[in-house]
C-alpha cells in the first residue's frame, strides 16, 4: 500500500534505502515563488548528519542534497521538487553475519513477515536514514513558513532518566551507555511560534492529530503529547483551562496549558508538544533471539558497526522538520475555510 | 477543507451538530457479506450513552441508530452504510446566555476565528456528541474484525490523580469534583488481541501513527502512547528490546515493551496503548474570560446545563471504537502487501 | 474500497439505494458563510425529478431534500452538510420476477460477481437515483461558484441520430422509441462561463481530467470530450491553435477550439465539453440473457415498471451539477498556487 | 496543490522538467516479490523514445532509466521504487528567442497566470517529456499485471483525416504536414485482455472514470471513450445491450458494445477504448499571438527546434502505459471487495 507520502496540499513522498543508491524526497504542492537552493537544504542536513559529535553514530557520510526538479531561476515554480541524497559511505558487508537473525526491537521480523523479503543492509527502508529526506523536505517547509512569520525550534528534554539536562550530565550518561554497549531513550520537545489562529481542521484533521501522526511515523517513537499532555490527566478543569484576555485588539490566553490548540485548531499561542523515543534497538550487548527460521540464537551488533547510543539526540532536528512540514500543509489548507 | 473522514479503504465520514437534527456517519469500503443490524449498532451506542450513571452527564437521550443504506437482507453489499442518530433531547435555550462569551478550554474561540460563524448550541460540531457516530462506525468495524479473530477492549487507567482505580475511589473522586463544580482528567488504556503479523505500513502509515492520529482526533485528548510510551524514554535498550523466541511454528517475543508493533507493523503480540484526556473544559465554577468582542467577562456553565465531570470515563468505549476502526482499514490494506 | 466520494478540499460522499430508505450526500469542505436552504436544494432537484414530462420515467416521487447538518442561521459553518432525500414511491415487488436474471447492459452481473450479493430492487446502488444526491450537492457548489461569477449551463446536443434538435423532432423520436419498447442514446453539452485563468492543476489533476472522471462516473456515460474533442483529431495545428490577443488589460484567445483549458488549466475562455450517453439498458423489448446460474433466459422489463426511453434527457441537470462540483473543488485548490 | 500523483494503493508520482537535470517517478505500493530491472524499464522507454523514426521528433536522447530504490536482489520489497531518467540532449538556448511570447495552444500562458513563473525551457513541467516517467511506471505495472494474465496493447486508429491507416498513407500524410510546418491530430485505441470480472468500483471510482482521468491527464488529449463511445449516442438499447450467454462455467456477453465494463466494473470481456489527441500545438508555421505583456506578436517554432508533426503517434505506448497503471491499482483495490 502506498504509504510513503504525507500531507494533502503540501505533500511529500520519500524513497530510498539506507544502503541503496540514494534516498530522496519529492515535494508536491509547494506554492510558486519560494526561494530554494541546494545550500538551503544542505544547511538543514548538516544539523542532522551523523558523525558530528562523539555522542552520535560515527557514520562519516556528509550528506549533500541535489535538487533535481521544481526550481527555476532559484525559485519554486509550483512543479514537484525532487531532492536526491546519494549514499556514499555504506558498507553493507558488516551486515552479512546478522542477515539470518531476527533483531530484537527491530523491524526486520515484521517486514519479513509482511513482504516475504527484506533489504537487511543497514535496515533498508526501515532505517532512520529515511529521516534525512524528511529533513530536506522540512527545509522547504521552513522556507515557506518563514514568509508567514512562523518559527519552530526543538530541543532535548530528557535523556534516559536525566530530566535536568546540561552538557556535562548528558555527556556522562551517554558515555556510560556506550561503554556498556547499551542505549538510552529520550524526549524531544518542540515549540512553534508565530502561528495565526485557525490552523488545523475540525474532527479528523485536528492540528495535534496530524502532528501526532507525523511524530509517531518517525522511527523509535513511542509517545506524543501536546501542551500538558499526560500530565493533564492529573489536573482539574479549573487549573487546566486557559483564561481568555484581551491584549489590545488581540485575544489571547493568560496561561497555555492547552499547548496552542483548542478544538484541534491553533489558538495563536505557541504550539508546544513532546515526543518520546525508545532507546536505540541496535546495541552491542548480546541479546537472546532466534534465526529467521526460529532457531535459538544470540544477537549483537557486529564489531565496527555504527551505533547510536541515543536516537533522541539526533531526532531533535527531525522533530523540528516534522513540525514545519505539518504546518506547511495546515497553512495552505486554511486558505479555504471561508468564502 | 474536507476533514470529517478517516481511513483509506475502509473509510468513514461523520456529520452533524450536537443540537442539530441528527448526527450520523457514512461508512464506505466495508467488504460485502458482513451481518449488520440496527441492534448491533444500538448495543454499541448504549455503552457510550450519557445519563447512564451518576458519574456522567445526565443527558437522557437514548440514542437509537437508523441504518439508512448499505444493508440488504441483513448483510453489507459493498455500498456505503449510512447511519443516522436523531437528536431528541437537545434544549438549546440554555446556551443563549453564554453565546457571546469565549469559553475557556473550548473550541468556540478558534471556530469563530477560523470560520467567522459558530453553531454555539451544545458546542455544535465541536461537541463530543460527534463521537456517537464514531461508536456506530466502530460497531461495524468490530463486526468485520470478529471475522479475523481480532478483539479490542479498553478501560480507565487513571482518573485525576488516582491510578489505582476501583469503584469506590472512582466514585469518591468524581463526586468531589462535581461538588466543586470542577472536572478531572484521565487516562484510557486499550488492548487489541488476535492481530496477525503485518498490519500497518512502513514510514508514514505506521500502525501506531494512524492510531495516534485517530486518538488525537478525539475531543479533549492531549497525549497518546504505545507500549512503554513515555516511560520508554527512561529505559535502556537492553531492557526495552523484546527478545524473540519460538513457540512451536510461531515466532513471538518473550516480553512486550514495544506494545505490539515493530517498525510500525504489528508483530503478533497484543497491541497496547494509552490516551490522555484533559479535564472537561465546561465546568460550573466561574472562570475569567472575555466576550467575543474582547470585553472582560466571567464564564460558568448555566444552571441546569449538562456537565460531565470527567470525559475520560465516557471515552472508554470511544477509544475502543477508534482502535477497531483503524484496524479495519489496516487489515484490508494489508491484502496488497504481496503479489 | 471506499469509492463514493469525489473532490479533495470540497469533497462530497453519496450513499443510498434506489429502493432503500433514503439516498443522501455529505458535502465536506464547503467554506463557511454561504447561504444554503432546503428550498435551494429542492429547486435543483425539481429540474432532475422523474415524472415531469411524458418523455421521461413516470416515477411520481417528488424529491424533497432535508438538510440535516452543517447549516446554522441559514449559512454554512464549515461543518459537513448532510442532505437526505427520502425514498417514498419505491415499489420493489415489481422487481421480484427478474431478480434471478442477468440484465443486459446492466450492473447486476458485475456487482454480483464482485460482491457476491446484489440489492436488485430498482438497481440498488447502481441505480441512476444516486444522481439525485449529486444534484443536491451540485446546488451547494453552484451557490459557492455564484460568489465568483461562475455559471454553468447544459443542454441536449443529440438524441439518437437527431443532431438538429427541436421540441418537435425530440418528441417524435422519443415516442417512436417508447412505442417499440426501446431506448435511445444521446449527447449532453455543457458550458461554464466566468472562470478565472488558473483553475485546474498540472499533470494528473488537469481540469479536464477531473471533469472526465466526474462525467464517466455517471451511469450510462460512454464518452467525454472537451473543446473540439474527437473532431480535433482531424484538424491541423494551424487550425486548432487559438491565437492570443489583447482586449484591454486582458489576454484572451480569438477562437476557442481548446474548449477553455491549456495544459489542463483554465484559460479564461468558456469551458465547453460534451458527454455521450448510451441508450437506457432497461427496455421493454425482450432480450436474450441467462439466469444468474447461467441458464438461458429472456429478459424484459416487467409490465408497469418505470422506463426512461432516453437517459440523456434527464442527465442534462446532472451534467451541469457535475461541472459545478468539479469547479468548486478547483477554485478552492487554486488558492494555494502562489505564496 | 499536490497534483503529480495518481492511484490509491498502487500510486505513482512523477517529477522533473523537460530541460531540467532529470525526470523521474516514484512508484509506491507495488506489492513485494515482483522482478524488476533497469532493462525492463529501458525496454519500455525505447518504444516511446523520440528520434526513432522520421515521423517523430528528432530529439536524439536515448533515455536510460536508473532505478534508485525499492529493488533488492532483483525484486520489489514493498518499498517505493524511484526511477530516474537523466536529461542529456537538452539545448535550452533555442528557447531564448520565444521566452517572452505566448505560445498558441500551449500551457505557458496558463502556467504564467497561475504561478507567476514559468520554466519555458522545452516546456518545463508541461512538456510531453513527463510521459517518459509514466512509461517507466507503466513497465512496472505491466510486470505486475502479467502475474494475473492481463495484457494491454494500443495502436493508432486515426491520423488527421485518415481512418484506414497503413504505413504508406500514414507516411504521406505526416510528410505533407511536416512540409507545411503544420501538425496533425489523431486517435489511439487500446485493448486490455485477461481482466477478471470485478475490477473498478461503483459510483466515483468506476474503471472507465479512472481511465478517463488517466487519459485526459496526458498532454494534448481532447476526448476519451469506452466501447461504442460517442457512437453509442446514435444506437438503440436493443442494439447496444450485450446479451449474456454461458460458455461452460463462465458467463460472458455475445457482443461487446459496452467495451468491457458494466456499472463501472469489468465484466470479463476485453476492455476497449479510444483517446483523441489534438494536433501538436508547437508548429513551424507563423501564428498570431501576443507577448506576455500583451503586445501583438508572431509566433513560430525557432529554426532547429524539435517538432513532432503528430503527438498521437508517440502517444501509442503512453496510452498503453496508462491502461496498465490504472489496472494495477484496480486489481489491488479489488482485493477488499469481499470478507
Amino acid at each position: 500500500m502506498a504509504s510513503n507520502s504525507f500531507g494533502k496540499i503540501f505533500r511529500w513522498t520519500t524513497f530510498g534505502e539506507s544502503h541503496g543508491k540514494a534516498i530522496g524526497v519529492v515535494i508536491d504542492g509547494c506554492p510558486a515563488g519560494l526561494e530554494i537552493s541546494d545550500e538551503l537544504i544542505n544547511e538543514a542536513l548538516k544539523l542532522r548528519a551523523p558523525g558530528q559529535s562523539p555522542l552520535t553514530s560515527p557514520r562519516k557520510e556528509k550528506d549533500a542534497a541535489e535538487i533535481v526538479s521544481g526550481i527555476f531561476e532559484g525559485k519554486t515554480t509550483g512543479a514537484p521538487i525532487a531532492i536526491l541524497i546519494w549514499n556514499k559511505d555504506a558498507d553493507s558487508s558488516k551486515y552479512e553475519p546478522i542477515k539470518g537473525l531476527l533483531r530484537p526491537g527491530h523491524a526486520n521480523f515484521t517486514y519479513l513477515e509482511k513482504y516475504g523479503i527484506f533489504d537487511y543492509r543497514g535496515g533498508g527502508r526501515s532505517s532512520a536514514r529515511e529521516t534525512a529526506a524528511r529533513v530536506a523536505a522540512g527545509a522547504v517547509a521552513k522556507q515557506l513558513l518563514s514568509h508567514f512569520g512562523i518559527k519552530v525550534r526543538s530541543f532535548l528534554k530528557q535523556v534516559g532518566p536525566v530530566k535536568d539536562l546540561n552538557d556535562e550530565n548528558l555527556k556522562a550518561v551517554i558515555e556510560a551507555a556506550k561503554e556498556e554497549g547499551d542505549s538510552l531513550g529520550g524526549i524531544v520537545e518542540f515549540e512553534a511560534t508565530g502561528l495565526p489562529v485557525g490552523l488545523g481542521d475540525p474532527v479528523y484533521e485536528k492540528l495535534e492529530a496530524n502532528l501526532a501522526k507525523a511524530m509517531m511515523s518517525l522511527p523509535a517513537t513511542k509517545g506524543f503529547e501536546i501542551g500538558e499532555g499526560f500530565h493533564a490527566a492529573e489536573m482539574k478543569g479549573s487549573e487546566h483551562n486557559d483564561a481568555f484576555e484581551s491584549e489590545g485588539e488581540k485575544i489571547k490566553t493568560s496561561s497555555s496549558h492547552a499547548g496552542g490548540t483548542l478544538g484541534g485548531i491553533s489558538n495563536g499561542m505557541p504550539l508546544v508538544g513532546r515526543v518520546a523515543f525508545k532507546p536505540t534497538s541496535s546495541i552491542k550487548k548480546a541479546q537472546e533471539t532466534t534465526t529467521i527460521e526460529g532457531e535459538k540464537a544470540e544477537f549483537k551488533l557486529p564489531e565496527g558497526s555504527r551505533h547510536d547510543p541515543c536516537v533522541a539526540i539526533r531526532a531533535v532536528p527531525i522533530v523540528e522538520a516534522m513540525v514545519y512540514l505539518v504546518l506547511a500543509d495546515a497553512i495552505l489548507l486554511n486558505r479555504s475555510a471561508k468564502l
